[in-house]
């Protein structure tokens, strides 16, 4: 086996949020449903952008999300995702090297530009998100490095990625490659359209390659077409080795064969923008369970850095979450 | 006269600002004076950002600020500014235009990035910024749109702009213009070190050209070589029919002739980042001004503004001000 470089390789679509504070009536005239996450083409994109307020821009992405919230805690993160050489790719890949982040996927010189996300905040604190993929499509097999694959104790890839051939067929490579070198796979569901679109494929993938799913509540729902939490959780446990399954206020349930390990929500005095609230729970569960750490610890550690990344807009940890661990007891 | 279409037009540097959050000893090691602004070229502006954590991207400019907050209170703002047909530029229009400010200088096609101010801010929430000019060099008298000017009842005008000769020649051929429709000329001495740059050229300027200055305590007293504040304003009350002086927490005065209208800071639970505040304090003032408001009611305004934008992270107002005004009781 190749020596342990990185605790967590992530995989996703690279992408720089552009975010706005939005009343709901704004949802409601774009048509949108709170709380989705949407397609969109680059007409839209420049349509939907032209009816915002001013915005803020910051670098974001599922699963680079979770990168960084690994490097935050102090793991040894890489990421692979594709932005194109222009200013919004030149961000997105400071903004991972500033944090720590191993992240050397070839930047494309040509095709369309760095993927953006329009992110609508409401006063809930609910994010709907109108995502235009850009250069991330043109992510594929030939930019999963093997070496940093093999390097990684594990390998968590976005459901997101199956939403296009070229990255879907990374995904695959990705996941192929970890299990030839004992390493350990992880998805994150993404989103509860998502699993619609790929529920068959999905089904397959975590039976036959997949060590550890990342689920919210309506996603692990959807997957297997139930209204029912826990008749969902019965049925990932039979398909999957280890799931965490999460459920917003609720805390997240650690699904292990029989076992069910409940973990509160850590408490937030105001919810100011869910975006990453998944992303850093995945974070911070990975870096516990990269460190050996009991399940309730992994799961409680999420639970912190969700709470953190709620707390404040923008989809990336504010504060050392490493420091913010050590003074909630948790490492 | 031409009708009047805007309360206040504003010329400046148009940058976005690259905000981090630091320590003290980064702004040591870099040695930099903190609160400082500091003109940096492009390698030295890829150093620095080399150094920086995750940041996030804002729309900034000082006189950009400014027109924002016009918007913000419900004034009819236009502003000139150089940037580049980048992806950078692109967010600076919308910003502009989203929050309401007509924003029609034409994008340079070639030559320098749009302009970035890499703004470091320590837990103080003080800001020690270093400006990269990028295209605002290549503002020019040919980007003064006399209509607009001559439309403006105030034209307010940046004394960064000094520091590039294209971009002075814009100044003062705005500031003919502006008087030549009988309009009112306005000045933001900027920084303490923009005035020792240009204290002679900018002392002729105001007794023959300017109406209205906006100074802080160490540009004014820069400007006059003194360390004496209330020399200082007798001074500049000779030189010009109104200044307003700001001095951070200690409020503002109003120095017109021989009366000084001595207003108080509003006052902030915390100073999170201190961009901007004098940028918001001008335009608090100049939206009263341009509405026939008494001046210890224009400074009142002003330091409204400036205590909204230091109370969050960024530049620019993240609340509607007019309302913030209504439930203040100042409109």
């Amino acid at each position: 086996m190749t020596n342990t470089e990185f605790d967590v390789l992530t995989i996703g679509n690279a992408i720089v949020d552009v975010i706005a504070k939005v009343d709901e009536t704004f949802v409601a005239r774009e048509k949108l449903v709170k709380g989705s996450m949407n397609l969109i083409d680059e007409p839209r994109a420049e349509e939907l952008y032209s009816h915002m307020g001013p915005t803020t821009e910051t670098s974001g992405g599922s699963a680079g999300n979770t990168a960084a919230g690994v490097a935050s805690f102090g793991g040894k993160a890489a990421y692979f995702g594709k932005v194109r050489d222009d200013q919004l790719g030149t961000i997105f890949a400071h903004d991972m090297k500033a944090i720590g982040v191993h992240f050397a996927t070839a930047r494309a010189s040509e095709g369309p530009a760095t993927a953006r996300s329009f992110i609508l905040v409401t006063p809930d604190g609910e994010r709907t998100m109108n995502t235009y993929l850009g250069a991330c499509v043109n992510l594929s097999p030939a930019d999963v490095d093997a070496k940093v694959v093999a390097a990684a104790k594990v390998t968590y890839m976005e459901g997101y990625l199956y939403d296009k051939p070229e990255a879907k067929a990374a995904f695959r490579e990705a996941a192929k490659i970890a299990r030839a070198s004992g390493r350990l796979t992880s998805i994150t569901l993404s989103d509860s359209f998502c699993v619609e679109r790929h529920r068959a494929d999905w089904l397959d993938l975590i039976k036959s390659s997949i060590d550890i799913v990342f689920a919210n509540e309506s996603e692990i729902t959807s997957l297997y077409k139930t209204q029912n939490f826990d008749g969902a959780a019965t049925a990932i446990a039979r398909d999957c080795p280890l799931a965490i399954l999460t459920r917003s206020e609720h805390g997240s349930v650690v699904v292990q064969g029989q076992d069910r390990i409940v973990v509160p929500a850590f408490p937030v005095a105001k919810m100011v923008d869910a975006t990453g609230a998944g992303d850093l729970f995945a974070a911070g569960f990975l870096f516990g369970h990269t460190h050996a750490k009991p399940l309730r610890q992994c799961a409680a550690l999420g639970s912190l850095a969700a709470a953190e990344v709620i707390s404040h807009i923008g989809p990336r940890p504010e504060v050392n979450l490493a420091k913010l661990a050590q003074m909630n007891g948790l490492i």
